[in-house]
C-alpha cells in the first residue's frame, strides 16, 4: 500500500474485511509518522518512508498506488522496476500523456496494471450494466453521470500542480468512464465540449464544470462535477436508451433516512455529510456502495486468471485523453477532438436510426393514449414527409 | 379559447375547476366538429370556427390563445385590433423576431400580455422560488431544467415549420424560463452552447438536445430536453446555491405509487405514461401539479388589479432569444451570444466571488468531518497562495 | 365561519383562494380579539364573538365549524335553529353518542350536514379511489393510514374533557375514514383491537396509539397515530389488494427536497416541520395537498345539486363508532365490537376466497422466477390438500 | 452446507464471494440430483444424500443448517453428536418448545450455536443501530419491521406441518428480531396482540398477520407480514423514538429504478419481483443487501475468537417464544403472555417518562412555529395539571 490517506483508509477496510483473504504487507507514507499509525490501525507487519523499500518487500505481490496525483507515474516506475503488479487509485494520469507513459512501461514489463475506478464497480453499476448488455433499455442514447460534493479532504487536491486540475480531474474521471461503460468501450469518443468555472472556492482551479462528450455512434456522455455542491455527496447516474430508463442513487438517497434532534451527540454520519441533526441519509455500507470490495476481488481474481480486469490502465488513459479535450473546451469553448493515439476499439462509424414502418407508405413516429380515452397515432409519409395524425377511439 | 386540442382542454378543466369565477364564453377550432366537441364537453354557451368572431364575442373579455406556434402571432394580431386582452400558451414565437413583433404589438395597443408558462406556477415551484429570494440557498450558482417525455400528442409539433424546432422549442422554452426566475429574472443572459440531434424518430427536427445559458453574474442555466424519453414524462429540477440545494420533482415520483398486475383493465394512468400495468406513479392532480390554476389566477388577478402577471409577453421574448442562440449554436457547435435588442434588467457586470477568511493570514478552502471523527481544515495563504490543511482531533 | 383558529386560517385561505366564488361573511371567535385579527387577515366585512349572530347574519347561507370538539354540538345546535346548513370539521363528535344526536338534528331539520374529512379529499386519495373502484388492486385485504406528528397546536387538543381524547379522536378520526374509505364504506366495521399509551407527554390522554378494524368482507382496517413523532408529519396510506398496491405520501416525501446551511434565516417551512436547516421537505401547496380545495368544492357543489358530498354526518358518526371502540378496547384489551345502532350499508356477509385452478386437480398457490431462470409452480391437490411443486426451466 | 434450496443457494454464493477464505466442503441434499447440481454450481468436491455423512465429513468444521424448519432439530442433534459448530437458518424452531431443546443440547455439547438472522446483519441495520445505540433517537418508542411478498418458493413453506405456520413463523421471526434489537436486547417482552387470517391463497397457513408485542418498558414491537403482497419484496423497518426517526428501506426503493419496455427478453430482476418489464426496482447487491456476507463474517469470527455472534440460538428461542404467542392470541383473540422459562435479560421493569419542565410551575408540553410566523407554547401546570397556551410572535 503507497499512501496512506483518506482513500488508502477506504482502501484498507475494504481489503481486510469481510474475511478476505488478501492482506496488506506494508505500507509507505512519505511521513513515517502517517505510516505507523496507519500500520498499528490495520494490524500491518511492516511500515516504511522508503517506496522502494515498500515495494520491494518480499511478502508484496501487487503494488496498490493510493498517493496523490503527481506521485502516480514515479510509482508505476517503480513497481515496473520491481516488476511487482501495480494497481493505480483514479486519475491514471493528470494529462494523457503522463497516462500513456505509465500504461506503455506497464504493458512492456509486461506487468498487471489494474486500474481502481471504483464506481464501475458498485453493485447498482454493475447490475445495470447487466440490463444494458442484455438490450434491456436499447441503444443507448445519453449516459450522464453526475458528482458533486462540496469538496476534497487533503491540500493537494486543491493544487493545481499536484492534482492535474480541479473537479474535473478528481470527480470527472469517474463519470467519464462510467458513461464510457454504458455507451460501449468500443464506441470512440469523438469529441468534448466543456464549461468550467471557480465559482466559490479561492482556487485557481475549476470547482464546477459540466462536460459533453460525443461518441462515434452519436450516444452523448454527460458529466456533471463540483466541489461546490451543498448537502452531502450526490453520486448519481441516469441513462436514456431507447427501449428505457436508468437512474441510480449512489449515496444520498439509497432507502436509508433518519431525524435525529442532534441528542446522541457528533459523529460521522457518511462521505461528506454536512450536517448531524435533522434529516440525515447515511449509506448502509459505504465501502460496498461506492465498489471496493467488488473491485479488489476483480483485480486480484484476474492477476490469478491471468485475464484483464474490467478497468485497465488503457481505460485510465482514455478517461485521461477525454479530460483533456475537456481542459481544453473549457479554455477555447469549442467543441475539441479527443486525441487518441491508440484506439483499440471500433472503428468510428455511425450507426443508422432504424424508422419504425406503421404501414408500407408510412412511419410511425409516436402513439399515446390521452386522458379522454382516444389513442393518437402520429406518421410521417415515406415519401412527402408530411406529418399527419389519427384518433382512435 | 382559441384552439380546441390537448393543452386547450387542460385549461378549460383548470378553468372550470374548484368553482372559480371566470368561465370561457367560447371555443374557436379551425375544424367546427372539434368547436363543437369542446363546446358540448365543456358546456360553453358558443363555438365558432371564425377566429375573429370568437374574439369579438362581446362577452369575451380575455383571450386564451392555445393553438400551434406558427398561428400565435395571428391571433395576437387579432386581439389587438379587437383590444381585447391576451394569454398566449407557450412558446410565445417561434422565434425572438416573431415574439418581439407580438410584445410590440400588445405594447403598443396598451392590452394585457399574458405568458402561458405553468411550469413557472406549480406549487413546487412558487414555494422554492420564495425560498431563493429568502436567501435560503444562498446565491444560485447553477439551475437546471429537464424535461423529457416520449413525444408529443399532435403531428404539428413534429412538424418544424408550424412549431418552430422540436424538443427545443416545445420543452426548452419551459426550462429556459424555470432557470432564468431561479437565477434572477434580471440577470442578463449573455450566451449559449447546445447539441442537439435527432437519435431517434424519422423527423427534420431535434427529438434531444442539452444546454447550457451562461448568465452575467457567472450563473449556469441548464436545460435537458427530449422526445425520446422512455418511462413516462421526466419533469425535474435541480439547483445548486452556495449555501443550498433544491431538487424539485413534478412528475414521475410525487409520493404516490401503485402497483397493479392490471385486472382493472386499459385506463388513462397520466400524461405520457406509457404503461398501465407493473409499478405506476400516478400525479395526484395533474393540472395543478403542473400549475394551471396557480397561473389563471394570477392572470386574472394581473388583469383585474392592473399589474403585470409573473410572465409576461417580455418574459416570453427572452425565452425566444435564448432559444434562437440555442439553435444558432447547435449549428455552429460555438457558443452563440443572446441577441436581445431590448433589454430591461440589470446591466451586465459580473459580481465578486467573496472569500471566507479563516484568520488574517489564511482563507478558509474547507472543512470536513472524517470518519474517525478527526475534523479538516484546508486553508489558503492570502498572499503565497499556498495550499494547506490542518486536522483537529 | 364559527372559530379563528389554526384550521380556520387554512380553511380560510382555500375558500378565498383561486378565485373561488364562495366567500367568508363573519366570523365567531369566543375572543373578540381573535375574531377582528381573523377579519382583518382575511378581509371580512363582518366580525362577532357571539355565536347566534355570526349563524344568523343574512349573508349566511352555510355555517362552518371549526371549533374545539366539546363545541361542535352546541353549534350545530344552532345551525339547526337557523335552518343552516352545516359543514363541521372533524371529528364530528368526540363520541358516536354525541355524534348521533348532531345527526339526527340534522337530517330531522332537513338541512345539510357536510363531514369536514379533507383527507378523504387529497389528490393522490381521490385518484387512488378511482383506481380501487376501477378494480386495478382487486379485491381490497389490508388499508393502513398513519398519521404522526409531535403533537397539536392548540391547548384544548391536549385536554381530554374538550377534545374527547388524545392522538386516536385528533389523528384516528382521518386514518379510519381513509381506510374505510378503501374497503368500501358499504362494508360493515365489526370489530376492534386498539393498543394505546401516553409514551411521552405529561398528558391523560394517548399519545400514540395503533388500531385494527376487521370490516365483515375480512378485510382489516389499521391506524397508527402518534403525537410523539419526530421529523415532521407523516401522513403515509399504504392498501394491500389481490391485484396491486398503492403507497401515498401525502408530505414528508412528494418530490420536493431542499438543503440549507440555514442563512437564509429562520421561517416556516410546512405544518409541523421541526426543523429549518439541513435536508427540508416541504410541501408545494399544503392546502391543496391536503383536500381542502377539493373538500370546499364538493360541499358547495353538493349544497347546490341537492345530493349528498362525498363525506357526510353519517359517516362521522361511523367513524366515531369505532373510535368509541377503539377507546374501549384500548382498555379492556380485548377485540371490542362497533356498536352501530343506524347501519346503512350491506348486511355484514363474509365473501369467499375464490381459488385459481391450475388443472383440474390442483388449485394454483404460486409461481415464481427464481435467479437461475427456472419458474416455480406451487400447487395445492384439490382433494388430497397435498402441497406440490414443478420447476420449470 | 445441509440443503440445497433457494436459500442454500443464497448462502453459498455469498460464502464464495469475495475472495473469502471459508469455503464449502460438502453438502446434504435429500435427493442426490439436487446434491450433485448444487456441489457442481459452486465447485464442491464432495456432496451426498446422507446428512451424518456430511456433518461427519474430517474437513468440515461448521455444519450450516439450510433445511425445511422440521428438520432443524434432528439436524442439530446429529451435529451435536458430531461436536461441530452448527449454524442454523431461522426461524429456529417451529416453536419455542422445539427451540429450547436445540439450545439446551447446544450448550450442554459446548458446541457454538449461531442464528442466521440475516435482517439483523443488513449493512442499513447496522449502522442504524450504531445510531440507536449511540442516542441519536432517544428513547425507542415503537419499531416496526414489515416483511410483505407474494409467496414462498418451495411446497414445504406452503404446509403447516413441516413449517410450523404460515408467514408469521416464515416472515415474523425476522421481524420480531429486528424490533427487539431496536428495543434492547435486555427488555422482557411482555405480551403479544396477533390478528392472522388467510385471506387469498387456497392454504391452511395464515398468508397475512399483524402483530403487536408489548416490551417491559413501555416500548412496541410490531410485525406486518404477508405472502398475499403484490409488486415485489417489501421489506422495511420504522423506529419512532423520543428524539428521532429511523426509515429503512431493504428491497423495493434503494435507488435503483429501471424503464424497460421489456425489448430485451425476459430474465431474472430481484427476488420476488413480479414483473419484467414498466418500473423495475432491481438489488444492487442482494445477497449483500439482505446480510449474508455480514452474518458469515461475524459467525466465523465468532467461532474463531470463541465469543458469541449477534445473533445466537439464544435469540431464535426468543423469537420462537414471541411467535408461539401470536400464534395463540390469533386463536384466542386475547393479549397473551410470552411465556419465557429461561429468561436472561434485565428484569421487567418500566421506565418512567421524564417530563420537561418550562418553568417551575409548568411542564412543557410542544412547542412548534405556525404559519404566519407565531410560535405557540403549549404548558401544563405542575400541580393544578390546567393546561394552556402562550403565542410569542
Amino acid at each position: 500500500m503507497l499512501g496512506s490517506g483518506f482513500i488508502a483508509r477506504f482502501y484498507a477496510e475494504s481489503l481486510h474485511a469481510q474475511r478476505r483473504k488478501d492482506h496488506i504487507i506494508t505500507v509507505y507514507s512519505r511521513s513515517i509518522e502517517n505510516a505507523k499509525r496507519f500500520a498499528d490501525d490495520y494490524n500491518l507487519p511492516h511500515h516504511t518512508d522508503k517506496m522502494k523499500e515498500a515495494i520491494n518487500h518480499s511478502e508484496v505481490d501487487v503494488v496498490l498506488i493510493s498517493l496523490p496525483n503527481h506521485l502516480h507515474e514515479i510509482a508505476v516506475e517503480e513497481c515496473v522496476k520491481a516488476k511487482k503488479h501495480v494497481i493505480c487509485t483514479k486519475p491514471l494520469g493528470r494529462t494523457a500523456k503522463e497516462a500513456k507513459r505509465m500504461l506503455n512501461m506497464v504493458e512492456e514489463a509486461g506487468i498487471f496494471g489494474g486500474y481502481l475506478e471504483d464506481l464501475c464497480y458498485t453493485p447498482k453499476f454493475l447490475k445495470s450494466m447487466e440490463s444494458v448488455k442484455k438490450g434491456d433499455i436499447g441503444r443507448v442514447l445519453w449516459a450522464k453521470s453526475r458528482e458533486a460534493h462540496p469538496g476534497p479532504h487533503s491540500d493537494w487536491f486543491w493544487d493545481k500542480e499536484k492534482s492535474g486540475g480541479g473537479a474535473i480531474i478528481d470527480l470527472g474521471c469517474h463519470c467519464v468512464e462510467i458513461s464510457r461503460n454504458y455507451i460501449g468501450k468500443n464506441v470512440k469518443p469523438i469529441e468534448v465540449m466543456c464549461w468550467a468555472d471557480t465559482q466559490v472556492h479561492p482556487i485557481e482551479a475549476e470547482d464546477h464544470a459540466i462536460g459533453l462528450v460525443k461518441y462515434a455512434n452519436g450516444a452523448i456522455g454527460q458529466f456533471e462535477v463540483s466541489w461546490a455542491f451543498r448537502g452531502g455527496m450526490d453520486l448519481r447516474d441516469e441513462v436514456m436508451g431507447t427501449e428505457g430508463t436508468i437512474w441510480i442513487n449512489n449515496f444520498l438517497r439509497t432507502g436509508f433516512e433518519m431525524f435525529t434532534t442532534g441528542k446522541g451527540g457528533d459523529g460521522y454520519v457518511a462521505e461528506k455529510a454536512e450536517v448531524n441533526k435533522g434529516w440525515l441519509f447515511p449509506v448502509g455500507d459505504e465501502a460496498h456502495d461506492l465498489g471496493y470490495p467488488n473491485m479488489f476481488t476483480d483485480m486480484f481474481a484476474a492477476i490469478e486468471e491471468k485475464r484483464d480486469p474490467l478497468e485497465t490502465f488503457y481505460d485510465g488513459y482514455i478517461v485521461n485523453a477525454i479530460l483533456d479535450a475537456a481542459y481544453k473546451s473549457a479554455e477555447t469553448k469549442l467543441w475539441e477532438p479527443v486525441i487518441l493515439e491508440d484506439w483499440r476499439g471500433d472503428a468510428p462509424d455511425a450507426s443508422e436510426i432504424e424508422k419504425t414502418s406503421y404501414d408500407n407508405e408510412h412511419y410511425l413516429i409516436k402513439e399515446e393514449m390521452l386522458p379522454n380515452g382516444d389513442k393518437k397515432i402520429i406518421l410521417k409519409h415515406k415519401t412527402t414527409g408530411e406529418v399527419t395524425q389519427k384518433t382512435i377511439s
